[in-house]
């Protein structure tokens, strides 16, 4: 930071919002209540112990050690993570036991290696056998082996090898067991195909189908190969929301969004709109009565358009407390609200200066929109939480 | 930085890329090409030169001082900027005559009295009598005055007094020029609407209608209240890209996406394909034969959703040089790949690991994702630019 600017920020003393208003924070602002996120974690954790299997919490959605320490109740272990950017920034703040969520490539090795080396248990995952030739052919860090789960695709059609090519899935364990350089943990399954389910029958049945493929190939490598997998997960937030007794069977859950939540968990069913702990607090900043509209300082560089066409009433996010407004447009640093119907706006509502809060439709790119989220308690700004970014 | 993570980085030396190969970066990565930004940006400026008006650089797109430099020929004069941050972030690297290019309010009066003190020349937009309020109630610095812009709205209507009201521009542009805190500068127009074209008629006819609906209200403003405007401004990178000799009217243009363009652009006709300076550079990380798809290690989180739905031969993004690949889909840190059309998939032709370089739709949403843009030539990282963030 040149001195100059050092100098336009101390003197505008904005460097850090804590103890300071909520009214007077700079717009657009992503505000965080931190009782909801406390309570989303509780809930999840609790699940998680009823059902007697371990919450790996994926962190992707908020990259703060602050959101981490409520998701794993203090304990900073049990996580995946799904950059490298994450999973370093987590060994730096002393998380452990942190599986890099994400297919393995031979350009992660170098970063891998170190981390390796630099945590006691840190997993990585394979879905290939040319991924398990790049572990095998490299030396793990001294007195360590490369820690390996097998990702398994149980109808997400993203990355892992397809449930019902056991052929392929036995090929696979069978190198990652027959090498010294691995320990081969289990298997792992993102069931995503959730977030397509249009209503809760459907996701209870994607939900059960992906648990199901999955103890079904566990039990096809353990007759094939006599292998018995120690860890097997199965994670997304709509399906853990939404926990099936199936889910016992299991021995590891991780979600990631429950976090936040967020307005696309609450149309799928997977939380209640007052579960949704994040919201970017904007301002009135026009009014344009010739056209019913009012103009507000939060565009897509502060909410991202991920909603565009998926909330046909309220827009690109929901207003809240607001039903009867609806987010019409977004542009870089502008968006543009009407009424949901023909009334007039009634614009003393909602004086110039004004803030509003928009619920996201998806927190984690809402999220990724700011380098520091204010956890706000009436009305004051008690904590700021700085996510990590990048790759 | 914790000790732990400075030492991870350290050892990977990856806190620059300056001086190493495109193909050993961490994916994805936002890779510009700079000759073609410096011919994007010659362009413009040579563009203003012919109609002899100014060039008023939005920096919004790239948010460097680089980009800047190119922008304004290495001046650092005349500048546009929609965030205050971005303001600060000028004027610390010794730029000046800056337009904070959003309506004013009073929340920004703090941050704007720093700004009209620090710089030779700072102006605010207003487009309602409250703001105006806001500045003729408040003490300029000592010996400046504020240095305001009317925005109007010639159409797209998003910020602005209605072009068409003549009776509200009177009587905002009367209080700005009976104020002694005051000077004021002259008319705005931000013709946004260009981007609803659906071809080129349609483009040059909106063009056309902004510039003519903003002098048609210069002359009244002149004839009413015997103002004149110093400056009359239009921009959006549409009709800049395509200009009208009816600018020639004008005293500035003040386009801004031209520095990086993007698929947006190239689909309105505001420039070709090879003058898109920006891509995603991400790597190929999976092979699924069985869904004749592979995977990408870019997601929305490294490219933004912005495409969805606008390309439907590309997807999400257009693959450089490989118009058979669309991105069917993208989760945060995955996206996935098929062919366009029934083809069988080649993958010898994709190897793992292998790098694809995807232009975005919005390049302005797609900069906004990254910490650093790695500018490349020859397959080698030249400069590391790196943007300002927030608000």
């Amino acid at each position: 930071m040149s001195k100059q600017r050092e100098a336009l920020w101390c003197a505008l003393e904005e460097r850090s919002w804590k103890g300071k208003t909520l009214a007077s924070v700079t717009t657009p602002a992503f505000v965080i209540h931190k009782d909801v996120v406390q309570r989303n974690c509780t809930r999840m954790l609790q699940t998680c112990l009823s059902l007697g299997v371990k919450l790996r919490a994926q962190t992707k959605t908020h990259k703060t050690i602050e959101g981490i320490d409520l998701q794993t109740g203090g304990s900073r272990r049990c996580l995946v993570s799904s950059t490298l950017d994450e999973c370093e920034f987590l060994a730096d703040h002393g998380c452990d036991d942190v599986l890099f969520g994400h297919p393995l490539v031979a350009h992660h090795l170098h970063r891998v290696t170190r981390l390796t080396k630099a945590l006691e248990e840190f997993h990585v995952m394979v879905d290939s056998e040319e991924a398990v030739q790049v572990l095998t052919d490299a030396a793990p860090p001294a007195g360590k082996q490369w820690s390996v789960f097998l990702k398994l695709d149980c109808g997400k059609k993203r990355a892992g090898v397809w449930h019902q090519d056991i052929e392929l899935g036995c090929t696979i364990v069978k190198s990652l067991t027959s090498s010294n350089n691995i320990i081969f943990r289990g298997v792992y399954t993102h069931c995503g195909d959730t977030y397509a389910a249009a209503n809760m029958q459907q996701l209870e049945e994607i939900r059960d189908a992906n648990v199901s493929r999955l103890l079904v190939f566990v039990k096809a490598l353990e007759a094939r190969l006599g292998v018995v997998c120690q860890t097997v997960g199965v994670g997304s937030t709509p399906s853990c929301s939404n926990p099936s007794p199936l889910m016992a069977q299991l021995t590891e859950l991780h979600p990631g969004n429950y976090v936040f939540y967020d307005v696309q968990q609450q149309l799928l069913g997977s939380c209640a709109q007052d579960d949704i702990a994040g919201a970017v607090a904007t301002r009135v900043i026009g009014h344009y009565p010739h056209r019913n509209q009012m103009l507000i300082d939060c565009g897509f560089s502060g909410l991202t358009k991920q909603g565009e066409g998926k909330m046909p009433a309220a827009g690109y996010g929901v207003i809240k407390g607001h039903p009867n407004l609806r987010l019409r447009s977004l542009d870089q640093e502008h968006g543009t609200v009407e009424p949901t119907g023909d009334e007039e706006l009634d614009y003393s509502k909602y004086p110039v200066g004004s803030m509003l809060f928009i619920l996201p439709y998806h927190s984690c790119a809402t999220a990724a929109q700011y380098g520091v989220y204010l956890v706000v308690e009436d009305g004051v700004v008690m904590e700021e939480w700085r996510p990590t970014r990048g790759w």
